[in-house]
C-alpha cells in the first residue's frame, strides 16, 4: 500500500481518537482576552506542543512572545529540496458570553447529530486539529512528502498584537515556500472552497482646511469656498460615469482577469440576488463590465469610509465650516503598490484641489494584495485534495477583504498563503452554540492528506 | 423756529440728561436668561413704560407674554393718513460673566474718555434710549410729524421665544408702514450705515440611505454604491464651474442688481482684503461677475453646513456606511420663495439621485429675504437723516444673514424693516467691557430726529 492510501486509511480508522483529542483540546478554555484564563491558554499551548511531539514533529517549542506563546513544530523530510509548507493556526478562542444563550456548557463539547457543539469547535481548534491529524496520518504512514512547519499562535482573537515582531524575530525558523491557513470557511458542506487571493488596502484621511474658524454662513456664504463642498467635489471626481477610479495611473498595474479565472469565479454561488439579500440595497452598483463577485474580489475599489464637516447635531446651525474630513480607502488587487496609489491620490489632489483650501493627507494603513496564481502548485495541490475528498470540483474564491497574518507573511517571509478551512457559515463562530460539522471535518482531514502528497509530487 | 430745528437743539441741550437717564437704565441688570434677575427685568420694563409716559406717549402698556413683558407706547399725530413707524428694541441684556475680565463693575456705568462702559451700553440700551430721546425731543418741540409706536421686548438675548405669538396676538396694535430697528451697528464712527436688506434662508437636512446596515468595505466594496460617495456627487453637482447654483429654476425669481445699487454697495469699505482678513482664507471664491459684498449680500448662495457618514473617529475603520447626511442651506434674496426653492431641490434630487440609494429631505428652517428698496421713503428719510448728522453720505448695506424679528414682522405685519444703530464693531457686545461711543450716540439721536421729520414730509 502506498503511503498516501495508508495515511487516508489511518485517518478514517482513527476518526474516534481524533474526535476525542479535539474534545480534550476544546475543554481547555483558552480565552486569550481574559487574564483569568491565562493558565488555560498556557496549558493549551503545552497540550499542543506535546501532541506535535507525540506525532513525531521535531524541534517542538513553546516560544514566548510579549503575550501568549507561539507553539512551533516541524518535520523535515528526507528528500532534498522538498518544498516547505508553513501551517498557520491559532489555539485561542473568543469568550463564551452570553452564557445563558448556550444550550450546553460552552467548554464541555457535546455531540448532537452530525455536529459537535462547543466554543472553539469551528474557530479554530477543529481546523488546527484537522491539520495536525492529517500530518499525524502522514507521519504514521512513512516519510512525509514535504517539509511541514506549524506556527500556532494564542492571540488571534485579540488582534495578534505580538505576531509581527515574532515572525520578524524568527524569519529563518519560519522560512517556507507557501503558507497554508485553514482559518477560512467553506461556502457550503458540499462546496469545498479555496481562497487564493485577498485584496490589499490603502487607507487615507483627507482634511481640507478653508477659513481659519467656522464662519457665519449668512455673513460669508457666497464669498468663501465651503470646504465641505470642495471635499464633495473632490470625492465626486474620483469615479467616472462607468464606476472606474480616475486617479492618474490607478489601473496601470492592475492584473487583468483571464477567461479561466472568470469562469471559476462565475461558479461561485454568489449571484446578484445573494448580494442584494446580504446588503439590503435595492440595486447593485459597480465598475461596468464586471460581475459583483469580480468587483468585490478581483477589481480595485475606492470607498469613503467616513465623512465629517461642520454641524452634525439635531436641527440647524448656519455655519460655514472651517474644515472637512473624509476617510478614503482603496481596496487593491495585484500588482498595485499602496505607495504608488498614495502618489496617485496626491497627484489627483495636486491637480484638482482649488487654491481656496489647504489639504492634508494622512496614511492610516497600507497593505498589498495577496494572490496565489490558480496554477500555483500549492493551489493546484489543495484543489485536487479537496476534489478527491468531496468528489466535486472545489470553488475558487477571491476574498475582497484582507487577513492581516497573510499580509504579514507576505511582507516578512515573502510567501503567499492559500486559505481554506472546514467551517460553515452557520457555525455560530464568535456566538453562542458554536459548532463543527463533523462529516465536513473528516473530509477536511482527508483533503489535507491529499494536499501534502500532491504538493510533494508537484 | 421750526419744530425740527427746535428738536435738534433740544437734543443737544439735553445731552447731559439723556446720558444720566441711560446710566439709570443700565444700572438695572436686566439679564433675561437669569431667573434671579427676573425682578430687574420687570423693573426695567416699568422704568421704560414710565419714561414713555413722561415724554407724552399714549396707550403705554406693559404687556405680558409667556416670559418677560413687552413695553408698548405710541403717539398718533394729528395729521390724517400720516405714516406709522414701529420702532423695535430690546431692553434685556447678556450676562456679564466672566466678571473678572471687566475693568469696572458691569452694571455701574463708567465714562472713560469718549466711551461709556457697561453691560448693555451698546447692545442695546444705548440704541433704545437714542430712539426714545429722539422722540422726546420731537414731542417737546410740537406736533410729531409721523405716528410712532414702540415695541420693546425683554427676551432678545434668549432668542425671543415669545415674540412671534405676541406679534400675532397684537397685529392691530402694531400695524405700521415700516419698522425701524436700531439693533444693527455702524461700520465705523465716521461711516453711518443703513442696512436695507437681509437674505432669507432655506435650511435642509438630506439623508441618503444605502445598505441596511454598515458593511465591511472589503467584502462589499465595489458592488454596493457608497452613500457617502453618492452624497458627494449630489453636492458636487449643485454648483457649476462659475459658482452658480444648478437647481432647476433657482435664479428665476432673483431680483437683479441695478447700476445704482451696485455703485452704492461698491462704496462699502469691505474690500477683498477685508474678507481675506476676516476669514483667513488664502483666496476668495464665489459666483462669477459679482464682488464679495454683492456675493454675500445680494446674491443667493448654497452652503453645506454639516456632513456626516460612517466612521469619523481617530484612525481607520473599513466600513461601507449605511447612510450619509448633509445639512444644506440656501441664503435667499428677493424675490425667491423658500417653498419654491425646496421644490427645486426636490426636483434636482429626483433627477440626479441614483436608484441605488433612498433619500429623505427634512426642512429645518424657511424664511424669505427682506428688502426695502433704496428709494423707499423710509430708507431715503433715514439716509438723509444720517447724512445730516454726520455730514457725510451714509453707506447702504445688504446683510447676508437673517434677523428673525425682521422676518417675523414681514410675515405677520407685512412690513419691511430698515436697520441702523450707533454701535461700533469694537463695542465688545456680549463680552467684557462693553462700551458705547458717546459722540456717535449723540449724532445718532440727531439723525433719528431728522429721520422722523424727513419721513413725515416724504
Amino acid at each position: 500500500m502506498d503511503p498516501r492510501t495508508k495515511a487516508l486509511e489511518y485517518a478514517v480508522s482513527h476518526q474516534a481518537e481524533f474526535l476525542e483529542q479535539l474534545k480534550d483540546l476544546i475543554r481547555m478554555p483558552s480565552i486569550s482576552t481574559a487574564p483569568e484564563n491565562n493558565g488555560d491558554v498556557q496549558k493549551t499551548a503545552e497540550w499542543l506542543a506535546h501532541k506535535l511531539t507525540r506525532i513525531g514533529m521535531k524541534n517542538v517549542q513553546i516560544l514566548p512572545t510579549g503575550g501568549h506563546p507561539v507553539v512551533y513544530g516541524e518535520c523535515i523530510c528526507a528528500r532534498e529540496k522538498a518544498p516547505t509548507v508553513l501551517v498557520y493556526g491559532h489555539y485561542d478562542v473568543q469568550p463564551a458570553d452570553p452564557l445563558e444563550l448556550w444550550t450546553a456548557e460552552p467548554f464541555t463539547p457535546e455531540q448532537r447529530g452530525e455536529n459537535l457543539y462547543a466554543r472553539g469547535a469551528s474557530d479554530m481548534k477543529g481546523q488546527v486539529m484537522a491539520s495536525i491529524d492529517a500530518v499525524e496520518a502522514i507521519m504514521m504512514s512513512g516519510e512525509p512528502p514535504v517539509n511541514i512547519k506549524f506556527i500556532l499562535e494564542g492571540e488571534e482573537e485579540i488582534g495578534s498584537p505580538n505576531l509581527v515582531p515574532f515572525i520578524k524575530a524568527h524569519r529563518e525558523l519560519l522560512s517556507c515556500d507557501v503558507a497554508l491557513n485553514p482559518d477560512c470557511g467553506m461556502i457550503g458542506a458540499d462546496a469545498p472552497t479555496i481562497t487564493y487571493a485577498l485584496r490589499g488596502l490603502a487607507y487615507f484621511e483627507l482634511r481640507l482646511y478653508g477659513p481659519e474658524h467656522d464662519l457665519h454662513s449668512g455673513l460669508y456664504g457666497g464669498a468663501v469656498h465651503n470646504p465641505a463642498i470642495v471635499l464633495a467635489e473632490l470625492i465626486a471626481g474620483m469615479h467616472d460615469a462607468d464606476g472606474r477610479i480616475t486617479l492618474p495611473g490607478f489601473y496601470d498595474r492592475v492584473r487583468s482577469l483571464d477567461a479561466e479565472e472568470r469562469a471559476q469565479l462565475a461558479r461561485l454561488p454568489l449571484s446578484e440576488a445573494h448580494f442584494l439579500a446580504m446588503t439590503g440595497v435595492s440595486a447593485l452598483f459597480g465598475e461596468k463590465g464586471y460581475t459583483p463577485v469580480e468587483q468585490v474580489g478581483a477589481r480595485p475599489t475606492l470607498d469613503v469610509n467616513g465623512l465629517y464637516s461642520g454641524f452634525i447635531g439635531a436641527g440647524s446651525k448656519t455655519v460655514l465650516p472651517a474644515y472637512a474630513m473624509a476617510k478614503i480607502s482603496m481596496r487593491l488587487v495585484p500588482d498595485q503598490d499602496p505607495a504608488e496609489v498614495q502618489d496617485q491620490l496626491i497627484a489627483y489632489l495636486n491637480a484638482k484641489a482649488p487654491k481656496t483650501v489647504r489639504w492634508e493627507l494622512t496614511n492610516h494603513s497600507s497593505s498589498k494584495a495577496s494572490i496565489s496564481d490558480i496554477h500555483h502548485p500549492a493551489v493546484k495541490s489543495l484543489v485536487d485534495g479537496l476534489a478527491a475528498a468531496w468528489k466535486t470540483a472545489p470553488l475558487y474564491k477571491r476574498e475582497g477583504g484582507s487577513v492581516p497574518i497573510v499580509g504579514d507573511m507576505q511582507r516578512i517571509l515573502g510567501v503567499e498563503s492559500v486559505l481554506t478551512g472546514f467551517g460553515l457559515s452557520d457555525d455560530n463562530i464568535h456566538a453562542p452554540n458554536e459548532k463543527l460539522h463533523l462529516p465536513t471535518w473528516y473530509k477536511g482531514i482527508q483533503s489535507l492528506i491529499h494536499f501534502f502528497y500532491n504538493y510533494g509530487q508537484a
